[in-house]
């Protein structure tokens, strides 16, 4: 923690913020510039840093430490590859997932699957449990739904990720699914993280709307933290003052996320713009732009979705799609 | 819903589109002016309009039905009062709640309740499971911390509010505590609330960081959908990007609030800013801006608090701010 | 300007980041933590601090000094008082600043000023060259329009605040206005803001909506730094993903403006919200939270206005707002 | 403009809305559905559409004709192509722009101008006058800049583009530079855009940081509507909470924009991340996303820069990045 004093601060009140860091069990290294002193504390404590900005004196303080370790680059810099079978997610491959939003009937499920294995699909996506704004609107097909989709998927030699949406959940979970995903609302619900963190099951974490990179990370870091060290990232845009879009993709998060972090990343354009004529520019950006995989909504019939369907490619569309992100693929010396 | 074409937008295009309407069960009336022709569809089912939207001719869908209707003040008109006891949320008075933001020991728990209980405050807090961005924070003293508040706040004649991780909480927190607080990371874990919504006890709601007043609303919606109609939305600060403060407080939102919906709406100053010099400020303009209640986290000694001590007040300090709000009060009408 | 090397940096990339920090001029202080090396550079030079965040083995480079010095609080540790002729902004009295958004006929003008200056208000404001963003809606009246409020001001003893739009308006403005307001949408408009500094005119600079507070206190020292140091800071909202209101009026940044500089600061709850029915509660909220003054708008005819008449009040509604203020001040130690 | 009464509007109130539409010239129709009535107003007029939702008993209004229509697709649905000599911004060519942040001096600008213009880049860039937040940075070479770019262009067969500060540099930009750049900050300065649609001279316009599509296109309509259609919208990030990179680059606007208007736009990676290594993977997801051109910062001396040297590229990085923007572009049915 780096400590910088006002210009005019008195050495009375320097001292006082020694004082108290050498209380608190730092080792301090003063500096005095022109201007300003700078107090440098070395410890390895953690404390409240806004504490010391409020003292008399104080310009500001600055932490130093990143606030996660296990997610930092530094703590794996050859980067991480989640595998499951013969997937591997963070290598030469960018990793398509792709699915319906929501697990509606046996041949809505059996036919998008059989559309997306052919496309070279390795992951199928598919919610049974829905986190709906509304109280309203369908809540997904529950475990049913999840075993639908897991036949499916062995049929077609898929593998499948889906969202949990609470702790209860993962025995029902860990039984159908191969990748947990946790949603954008949960991101931060930090008693399903620390559950998570116990498994041994790669977990797809979404990045909240109003979550920076640094707070996503430390949301890994959570899972991390347990003992589970297989945590996708996944970008799927955030809130700002531009409505047209349901959110604004932040793909500059997936370069800064490579260089922060070992983890791998994917992008959720269906999720990030809402909009299906909005998914292919926006999916062709993620993979352009260095993104690990994609996770994308495909739907039969997208006119009659339950859910989403306004963000559901057609299968034809997503065969275009993937026409287009084998083209970009080699730009970033990846394969699709 | 209301659909209005293109400028340019063809017979056949508008025909489609009305016909979709029809057999989704709407009455169509259309308008055609010198521009736009413009579809009204009427009719009880929901649907998703963004689905319309992307069809040829389109320009614009607009949804006419607000999506909450629990929630909304027409549902209401003259106000909802959540009884507690003695103490009323939503009335002539504006309710207090004060207290630590962790509950730490005996000796704090005692020491904070008598002094706020002093200055006249009905409500007292005090976070016994915390939701923490770091894994290695603190993460509270569990049902112990709540046993302790229940026997300080009986002591001194004062219910207690504390925040609520996950539904599995919810039996031992029917036996401690008045109100169940949802925090602003969890305002859309839509399975808590409800399970939330079966209770038959006040829920205060924290409106989430990326959310809109609509989403928060919505949120009520589902507890009130259940059948708890004693919900308390609390305004506590959006993200945006001015970082000085931790989060941007919207003060306007109380008014906006007061308007769309009959639900009372308190305020939390401590957590929107972060910073105990901003409380005060805040507090007395969410009074000012016609708050029923705010939130302020009180602690004897906050340079030893084991969380958010930076955004606590002394004793003394919040003295001050009660003589303050006795005197601003009146202009709204109100008492404190 | 303070570099923190990566915890695993080694001694050669500390070596070549401290070469080039004395190739530029900088002393160093060099410390080594359990984890980091930290490396404090002193010196006058200006440089460019991203450039080190982007050498090898670099963490995090923090700027130290703050890049405003003249706004900064330190450099008039009693607080700027503007003053003109027998107005005060930045005193004990709270400074009301009330007109309509535009300046229309010779009736209106006369209206109400006659009604604000009734109400104690000190200074009139008025539009007379609008910034309207479509190019089809009323421009304003020009020179004829800052006249004219000049000679009703005159009759009821008021001041007058009136938009500039670029330089070559100054000599016009000089002649009828007493205070220049630089409007939200010109913030930066650097060279405006350079002609300014040359007057010996106050400048009321409102803050831009995608401006941060540091980024505000850098165009007051553009200002300032010309040798124009009457300059009036507004907060006037600013742009988030919350759209019921026009813009989300942000007001923390009054406390800590005031911290942060020397500079009065006012408030206009009018722009920031947009909505008539929203400004009695944001400028009762403004003053609450310590602001030096408002700016409101009041029309006599609202409904027929040629601009934001949605957003002026009627003089029967400011006229209550003002007792309501009158009950709030003495709360913050103020008169009005 | 459609107005939505409340559910339990009085027919009075409805009576009072229809008849102030009447009287503003609105030909009104109604319908009243199982909850709501609407209003569908049907006229030329301009109208100011919050005052109407300042009425007892309405819900919410919508405005229906979208604000600019010079500048919507429909007025041009083949497309804008701005041609200048041989070069066609708009076409199936992605056009490259690229060179300094800052003019520095005769050998910058040749050794700059030599390497782009053997990479294929048609377009050279430099600033000449920068908008500095700080006025204690360096504020350009000035006009000398600019012939120095022109001599320097011509020998190398670029045309130019460069950032005009006000209307007063116009006659000295039209000498020397093809395509006249409005600064961000710039975006709605309402009068230097006026000035700048008298003329027969493409302008580039960027979006501002707090600017939404909407207003980004009201704000070319601005130029449009004075006779200048030689428009070229330019993407280059806005103010959001995530704040490692100087903006969040919203790739998402430039599919939007392309269905929404007739303008090319073309995207600058380098303002909005700030960043040098952030450039390439966002300049590959702009052209991935359709992007009819680039803006880049490229620097020989990028360490020694006077402004934002951080976010030049090399010239080998640069010569790296087009390799990979040429794999990309047939994706996109572009070539480059």
């Amino acid at each position: 923690m780096i400590v910088i004093m006002e210009e005019n601060a008195t050495e009375e009140q320097i001292t006082k913020v020694v004082d108290r860091l050498v209380n608190e069990g730092f080792d301090i290294h003063r500096s005095t510039g022109a201007r300003h002193t700078v107090l440098g504390a070395v410890g390895a404590r953690m404390t409240d840093s806004r504490e010391y900005e409020l003292l008399e004196g104080v310009h500001e303080v600055v932490r130093v430490s990143s606030p996660y370790k296990l997610a930092a680059r530094a703590f794996k810099p050859e980067g991480t590859k989640v595998k499951i079978k013969d997937v591997i997610i963070g290598g030469e491959k960018v990793v398509m997932m792709a699915g319906p939003c929501t697990l509606e009937n046996r041949e809505q499920i059996e036919a998008v699957a059989a559309s997306v294995a052919k496309q070279g699909v390795q992951i199928m996506r598919g919610g049974a449990f829905k986190p709906r704004t509304s109280p309203y609107s369908f809540q997904g097909l529950g475990e049913q739904g999840l075993k639908m989709m897991r036949e499916a998927a062995d049929r077609h030699g898929l593998l499948t990720v889906s969202e949990i949406m609470d702790s209860t959940q993962i025995p029902m979970f860990i039984r159908y699914v191969d990748i947990l995903q946790v949603g954008a609302r949960n991101m931060q619900n930090f008693n399903l993280l620390k559950d998570l963190s116990k498994l041994d099951k790669p977990i797809l974490l979404k990045r909240g709307p109003a979550a920076t990179i640094e707070e996503t990370l430390l949301s890994a870091e959570y899972i991390m933290s347990g003992g589970n060290h297989q945590v996708i990232i996944c970008e799927r845009g955030i809130k700002t003052f531009e409505t047209y879009t349901r959110n604004t993709m932040d793909i500059a998060a997936i370069p800064v996320i490579k260089k922060l972090s070992h983890l791998p990343i994917v992008a959720d354009p269906s999720h990030a713009t809402g909009r299906r004529d909005k998914v292919p520019p926006m999916a062709r950006a993620a993979v352009a732009a260095g993104a690990d995989g994609l996770l994308i909504e495909v739907h039969n019939e997208p006119e009659r979705a339950l859910c989403d369907g306004a963000q559901s490619l057609l299968p034809e569309q997503f065969d275009k799609l993937m026409e287009q992100l084998r083209l970009i693929a080699p730009a970033v010396d990846r394969t699709i």
